[in-house]
């Protein structure tokens, strides 16, 4: 945490054409929150901060989406796309009421660590003007490259303008930068547009700064961090890196997982110490589950919270508004959504519980449903603690199970059971001799005459 | 595509015996297709002409499969194996009415691409009277080399038979060649057996040629796509190469793969833009999704058409038959064969719809059951627009719906239900006060009893 | 196996802080089976051997294990954790008693192999006195090398004590080692502590045997083998090899695996010939799947066993006591648990068998439900040969179909049905014709009233 102001300007108006994508690009999803949020959870150092994101033509979804993540975050409208000092200076209302550091980011590169950023603003800090964040480029063709002199950064050279000498550097420009506040806008504001396409290049302000006399310095990031996204493949190459972090750091907590490979979190995903969780389990937003519990495999979690001691799946499905109590088991084929259930309780088997308080200890049968829904609203049904509900019940709600209350296998309970007392709705079982034998004969009778 | 006619001989009657299996070797599938069904498609470009298929004893499967998957080809049995060579003249009575080209493949590399099969056919159309497909071997040892001077292929040198010079040779050879019609039967037979094996081997058609100074040139191919098949380790390498094909296709496509390596794809798959897949998503044989749909986690989907704007999963199976419409929603544990579902209906959890026609915007409550079988005859459900169907119902087929209908919770619905009705068709409720703590001491005292 | 008896001591004392876990280190699971299981697995050679295996104190949970996996073995107690041949000595009262051979090996190091194992006895059986496993290692910081003298190993250098020289040595230092056994005690019990630690090193007696002039040699595995696990990534990498091995052992055995990375294996799987294995299945403990049968996608099997020809799946979950005979069909979001289902049975759609027994060619509806539990003890449900149980159908254990019954659909059978005979228990369907509109309105208005 840093006691310096930022403004942080995040640059998100690129079309990504190359998504063939009706949905701006940096709201594509990675560990399934958009792009862009990971560059403001990034920048999540508790310092006091403005944010200010500049964004294209027809991006309403966009500005929405800004509006939710960082309520007080301004959007600022690149008309035209003439280049990235183009677009920084789109945020000129946010530029002319400068913050200690001034940091320009990309809501394309949303592998960016909290780390990397913390070095750029280090060294404005150290009484650096500007500070490009630069990279190891395995193979650095296409990148511009960093071109320094002794600690200072005296170029950033595009690719076709390389000299033989420069092309052989593998220090790359991650095109992030922080520049000191009091210099940012007339900085940028002085790059001019004498090249081939005639766009506005960022880029530029390193030589303007030498020029200057400036003090010019650079940083280095891993090249996973400064990653950028112009592609679904370089989407799930992203995605890849983000989930081996996520895998990588669960583990070294006390998450046993049989199959890293085989495990899919999200950005917010946790679980604690001895956490054991099998291969093919998928954790949506929201999930929390304490320790000791057991994830089993094909189980798909989100919006959850499971308690110590619990095991979820094989098949099981928590949905938003899960909440397990400790010892819970959760089984196959099971969904469980807006519900709690208390301690010790069951349900193992092809089970829908929607809406719902289950009771502590309470065991409920295979293929029950509770009906929460009446094509118009949504009902409660609650059941209290030590209930059996038989197998193939159907709880139509709004309903209510007295503690220790039982309903027999295959009933309708549309109506209260009071506390120990018995439900019972179903028909009663006639048997008619001989019948089904009768019965095969006139179906294959009539499958015969069919043809 | 090419005006020129075609004869491709393929050579599948390999016993495949480090396979392990009853199941003829080329028939062993990739991306559910059997390897063979690969060989032909590479070969689907348009132009005229005819398939040979080399296959041996008791292939009869081999034969249907042949016939089933193209019409038009022959089936040539190759009684014993004694060479490649010997293996092509048992298709002798295709090359006697030869085509322009003549192409030699192989049954067991699967991954040949129309790209290098145009490559081979190209060097015939320009005059040449053999070509042979080579690759760059990024391990040679064990492969066949090709020894050029020029451009000019003089042989093909086995391993066991080449010097150190020629060993170290990495352009090899993929098996597949092709030859100018008029000239392939007699080139073909004119190959001798003069070797330690006794056996006929085609890649002595290329000194053969070389005497009769023919011209004989190489094409290259990607190593991937000429890898052969012998082994099951060797299926699920091959296998992986298509998958991550499939998989790259489609994400530039626009289709966002979360997982890409979590994704099996058929050889058939259609994903359109904008289409998201989670992890975990199973896409057997014959399946077409429309753009704006989401394809959950723990999906699997066969013989389905799925409309725009729809989810389907997670934990959703899609078999053949299934027609979604636009904004329909498949939830949990549901299972949808041979039925249409309209737009904007929702089957969200632990549900069977087969044999039947949702109509539009109703809605099928959980554990809904459509009774499609009798045993002997499938029968139909009809559920007309705008209808709700309780929780845990059984609809006896044939049984129709009305538009607007309701049936209530855990009813079974035998009879028709008239558009605007309610049906039921359930016990009725009684409660008997105590009864389940009565029931829990008599249980608990003969648990005891029993010990 | 060898005609020599064995010692083999086992150390297991090891905190294993780094896991995280408050369970021992050697109790994590590989293949489902704790590290120690596999340990012991690789000394089954047939041979005459007695275990001592080494814990900590607090480690009853160990002991425990120890008694179930390896009735004879003794545990011994090493109180203070003072180096490994402290350790070694824990277990003083077996090594009082010595076999031909002592083995020393770790509870952490899973994979090694009986291969490995037996290269060091056949050492000691060609008369080495002390012969320590080795590996080349890939990256050899960290770990001890072996310096050898020719066939001699003359030292284990610790990484901190070794010159520049000996840094270079690239064979390293398993851990794991063999005596023999007329001089395991005096050789082990005269290590001191002279180091900068205070404690007692095992690797101290390869110079201790040298000066005693007693023959040493170095026996060498693949670095996979000799692996030691001291953290969850570490367990998951360990497992990532395990589950190479049995992938590959399957496939050259014959079986496919479409994509073997998404096939999970525990470490007694037993698949034949000809079984064909879909993406994201799981192997659970004790599944023996027969040629011929077909494990779809999505599942989960354990204590199962399945015949030939059958098909499992997709989202099908077998569970501890699932007997499928041949021919059987198991299909989607079933669940069968200690059942049998005889040839040519169909459970094909959202069922839950449990403690029950299916007859030949009967057919179990979508939706049936066995209630084999009242919530104090388990009941049997019998269904004869060829009986056909409608949807929904609800069987209150105890409860017996003869063969050629007949369930209709939705029933909840609670008495027996005789051969032949239909049983019917369920509500009689009534229509109420409009009232599905006027529930609609009525509904409409509520939801307008609460807003």
């Amino acid at each position: 945490m840093s006691d310096r102001s930022l403004l942080a300007i995040i640059l998100a108006a690129g079309l990504g054409t190359r998504m063939r994508s009706d949905l701006p690009k940096v709201m594509h999803p990675i560990g399934n929150l958009p792009m862009l949020g990971h560059v403001l959870k990034a920048l999540d150092d508790g310092s006091r901060k403005r944010i200010a994101v500049v964004v294209g033509p027809g991006m309403e979804r966009l500005e929405a989406l800004v509006a939710a993540l960082a309520p007080g975050a301004t959007c600022h409208l690149q008309q035209e796309r003439l280049g990235t000092a183009h677009a920084v200076l789109a945020a000129r209302a946010a530029l002319q009421d400068p913050a200690d550091d001034v940091l320009v980011l990309f809501g394309d590169t949303p592998l960016v660590t909290p780390a990397a950023i913390a070095r750029v603003r280090a060294a404005l800090a150290r009484g650096a003007d500007m500070a490009v964040l630069g990279f190891h480029a395995r193979a650095p063709q296409g990148y511009g490259r960093l071109l320094m002199e002794g600690e200072r950064l005296v170029a950033i050279r595009e690719e076709k303008d390389a000299s033989d000498a420069e092309r052989a550097v593998t220090f790359c420009n991650s095109g992030i930068m922080g520049f000191r506040g009091a210099i940012a806008e007339d900085l940028i504001g002085s790059i001019g547009k004498a090249n081939a396409q005639g766009e506005y290049y960022l880029t530029d302000a390193v030589e303007l700064a030498n020029a200057r006399r400036l003090a010019v310095v650079a940083e280095t990031a891993d090249e996973d961090e400064v990653q950028g996204i112009n592609t679904r493949a370089q989407l799930a190459a992203c995605e890849a890196v983000f989930q081996a972090r996520m895998r990588r750091a669960a583990m070294d907590a006390g998450v046993t997982l049989q199959a890293p490979e085989m495990v899919f979190f999200s950005h917010d995903t946790v679980l604690e110490a001895d956490v054991f969780v099998e291969p093919n389990v998928v954790f949506g937003p929201g999930v929390h589950v304490e320790g000791g519990t057991r994830i089993r495999a094909f189980s798909h979690l989100e919006g959850a919270h499971v308690g110590r001691d619990a095991t979820v799946g094989p098949f099981a499905r928590l949905r938003p508004g899960a909440e397990l109590a400790a010892d819970t088991h959760i089984g196959n084929f099971v969904e469980i959504k807006n519900a709690t259930v208390a301690e010790g309780a069951k349900v193992n088997h092809l089970t829908y519980i929607g809406d719902a308080d289950i009771g502590a200890k309470s065991n409920i049968g295979a293929g029950t449903i509770t009906c929460n829904y009446d094509g118009y609203l949504k009902h409660r049904t609650t059941i209290g603690a030590g209930c059996f509900v038989g197998s193939n019940a159907t709880l139509v709600a709004p309903v209510a199970l007295g503690d220790g209350a039982y309903v027999a296998a295959g009933s309708v309970v549309t109506d209260a059971v009071p506390a120990d007392a018995l439900a019972i709705g179903r028909g009663r079982q006639e048997v008619k001799p001989g019948r089904a034998r009768a019965l095969r004969e006139r179906l294959a009778a009539e499958k015969a005459r069919r043809g």
